[in-house]
């Protein structure tokens, strides 16, 4: 392992590579909001669970971090229920898109894993049915978890995500055809597309991801998240599902448990170690950022930190 | 890290643990040969990079790896071909075996990975392309990357599997097809059949696998297997794959990377540390030995082992 | 072709013959309205294109038509939008209800047939778009056809399904992310569900299918329905597509186009000859009505009606 | 109906109209043997249950009939073994090829029908295993039921077939697997590839098909080929899947039961009236003779014989 400066010239290593390098992808644009962002922003914070912070770039620009939130989420459900959601949602990872449907159908509505849209939908039902008032509580739990009382939904994003929710809303009357969905859809899918988006900085994030570094507790704010064994069960889950169809090859590449979104930014934990985020806008085709991926897997090769 | 005297105690305690435990799975018996064996074996070897070794029970009793082999195939063909696989055959997670073949038809013949059948098989196609004498060349390659000269196949296995093996030869027509299937079916289904039907025990196992804890070196013989970026790749694949359906409860309960065969065998791989391989004959209803996965989870938890 | 008195007599000796039959099959109750009929329940009717009328017991019970009433909502939107329809909903058979997700991911949101349900959804949309009161002007519609004033919907009913139809919020919804459904869902569902309603007696749907028996003109009330193309072209539809997973053995049994409903009511058309519609509510595991089939099989075996 | 000259001067205007006509479609080359074929072929044969011919063009040369054998075949498996293969094959539509091997493994490898390429690969199966010599013994069938001894297979087709039959391997190892096929697959398939590169013209097409339309006997030898009930079965199987994915499509332009094959030919079936081949090897996307279906539809439009 690295010692504390490293990390600071590794960063700038890595990013004078990429002034050379080839700038592919594409930001995503199903929801227009989206597509306002700048393609070119790039940020980048590391945070120690010895509370030391690396940063390059635009790490304090608020960024939609999408189904990077789905992480917290689960951590909630987690928290709240206990081992009981697995009844109700898989710990698997579920082979590419196209299936997830058939999948659903043939597993009598029981989704593959949370981080897919349907599983992301049951921890939601599941938010409903506990919570009293699910959004705000949802809210406040991220703040406390990652010590930021700025985090907060982007209205007009969860507005343009309901407006094209379409599928969304097939999956959950679905799942509710098979008895998944205990609440009406309404309020189920409204917390989900406020989930969705949800709006942090490199920085905050790296910041609300560090208790996945450190056994259940963030070091930065002293709150017990959640239990080392959760923390644990969380961590596989995102190393098998957190990157869609790309799973496999963000294993090898940065040897990490991550998860991505298509608003650009990925989070990744060293278990022991630090949780890193990095943001940028281009998706490559399997709409995981493109230098996000590759500036993890920069990071990990010259760290010498994969897990494998 | 535990340090050596550890282990031996605590395979002990494991082993005690469950005198008193519910005793529960199946031996597999769609091969009649493997129906015949004893189904309360139980053996556990580890082997650490320093090369010490511990072992319990019936660690030196040989049986039937089944598909723990496909790894070393895969170890063989990436040795001679380099990454021009990955055109052939992918590194991603499969979902549910039933998806197996619509996948296999929606992705144009190219199996999601090369632990699922369809993907062994075309690494089998890969070595009868590439070798002279595959079955002979194969066998040899697997003697000298555990440094063990005894290993061989079981022609009863063999020809049992052959003799049932009509999904086989429907996944290797059905890739032909497709044109990702180069040399004729039967020579590719013979190597396939004799692969599956290797026969080792835990320690030969453990040592065989002792490359993917050291960088690609086996630190026993000395022997360089293959490089590290490759190990790192493989194990990526073992951890992502390695469980057919249970790969998701296999990474949070153990935390390693490893590869598991209807014989009842599991291997793991703690990169850095040891190999370690475990026999119970009973098999879960996901085809993964029942005691095995306990087994592993039971010394991950006890060593902080879990890479999580 | 018999004569005129044969019907009579053909019909009495039919339900003298199931005196003695077994009585199979169980009555609908996925709506709790429809497990309230009397089981017992049984009507023929038969109208020839000479307006003679043949009926038998329980012919003039209103009961609820179910999917019957798609072939009338289709034959109203090809009588307004023409063959654009065919843009939106193909005339094949479906292959099992199991696939039907499936195909609707594959085809891209356009359903193989107009009586699937995802195909008559799309029918309700093309006439929401089209109608400036569908529900109203449907009724009509199916009013003028029959010359039967008193058809109406059962509000009941139509609630009961909009309680329970979550799969066709499913379908609708995962049609509209297609953009295969142009209007909002609700309203869309709402004429959907209130045509499923429909409550019609053997007589009357004798009576309202007539004009596919007479190249598009009822003769009873003289009114042009629909063009002999389209006639045909309904005809052949209902002949490939009437009867779920069943379609193929009612072509056999009875050889003539047809459609049945879950209500337990079957019509079906002698080209050139008559129509006729039966009733009893028990179902078969196709979910057709267990005693009209072999009702319908009967009357075309003695009256040698069968097209093949 | 029309009278005999009409057809005569029905075939005359048809074929002046196409003169003029679009020209579309593209010959079958996945066996480079019926690639060879002259695309201008056109030939129409009629005969009628009352030994009345009429033919044009090239309707006395000889071509690969390819998938029409499978009503032969399926014939004459149902005269041996009657109402017991369907225990084994369905008499359903299929829905969209795509689905085929989805379809298979949903039902356990019971094809859908015996004209998809798994149905007819089961029937015969159930060749091989009630005949002697099934190769000879199904040609004796067909000669004796045509009346023509000259026909015969084409080994240079059935060769060509076999070397790129690999998808038909795979699914009737993936049915043997499910224990639906009894038999070794070498003599199974070699039966099925002898089937599919029979040679007709369309003149003794009609003529083997001729029972068909007149209660299981052909009028023109007088031979009992299969009992009235089966022969109403066989036309309405013809009915629902004959045509792969445009049966619905056929059944409306032309109203009449038939069976296709991708050499261009086509087969039609008017019960009590006559039996109808045309051949012209140009085919449409769906693999029917592009001019063959509209010569059809002209035909029945022409002499009203739709029997919708």
């Amino acid at each position: 392992m690295t010692n504390a400066t490293d990390y600071q010239n590794i960063f700038r290593e890595i990013v004078s590579e990429f002034k050379i390098a080839d700038d592919c992808g594409e930001v995503a644009t199903y929801i227009p909001e989206l597509g306002k962002v700048d393609p070119e922003k790039l940020g980048i914070h590391l945070t120690t669970v010895q509370k030391f912070h690396y940063s390059f770039g635009d790490s304090n620009d608020k960024f939609s971090i999408q189904s990077i939130a789905k992480v917290l989420s689960l951590t909630l459900a987690l928290k709240i229920m206990g081992k009981d959601i697995w009844k109700r949602v898989g710990v698997e990872p579920s082979g590419s898109a196209f299936n997830s449907l058939v999948q659903l159908e043939y597993e009598k509505g029981i989704p593959r894993n949370p981080f897919i849209n349907a599983g992301a939908i049951v921890i939601c039902d599941i938010l409903v049915t506990c919570l009293n008032n699910p959004k705000l509580e949802l809210l406040e739990f991220i703040r406390k978890t990652s010590g930021v009382e700025s985090i907060d939904y982007s209205s007009k994003i969860a507005d343009s995500e309901k407006l094209t929710g379409f599928r969304n809303y097939a999956l959950t009357y679905f799942m509710k055809d098979f008895g998944n969905i205990y609440n009406e859809v309404e309020p189920v899918l409204d917390l989900y597309f406020h989930l969705c988006s949800i709006e942090m900085s490199c920085k905050e994030l790296a910041q609300a991801f560090l208790f996945l570094a450190s056994g259940g507790v963030n070091p930065i704010t002293n709150e017990t998240v959640i239990s080392p064994r959760r923390t644990k069960r969380i961590n596989s889950i995102m190393q098998m599902c957190g990157f869609y169809d790309e799973a496999g090859e963000f294993a090898f590449r940065t040897g990490l448990p991550g998860k991505s979104g298509v608003g650009g930014g990925i989070v990744a934990i060293h278990p022991g170690k630090y949780s890193i985020a990095v943001w940028s806008p281009k998706l490559n085709i399997n709409g995981n950022s493109y230098k996000g991926m590759k500036v993890l897997e920069a990071v990990t090769t010259k760290t010498m930190s994969s897990i494998f």
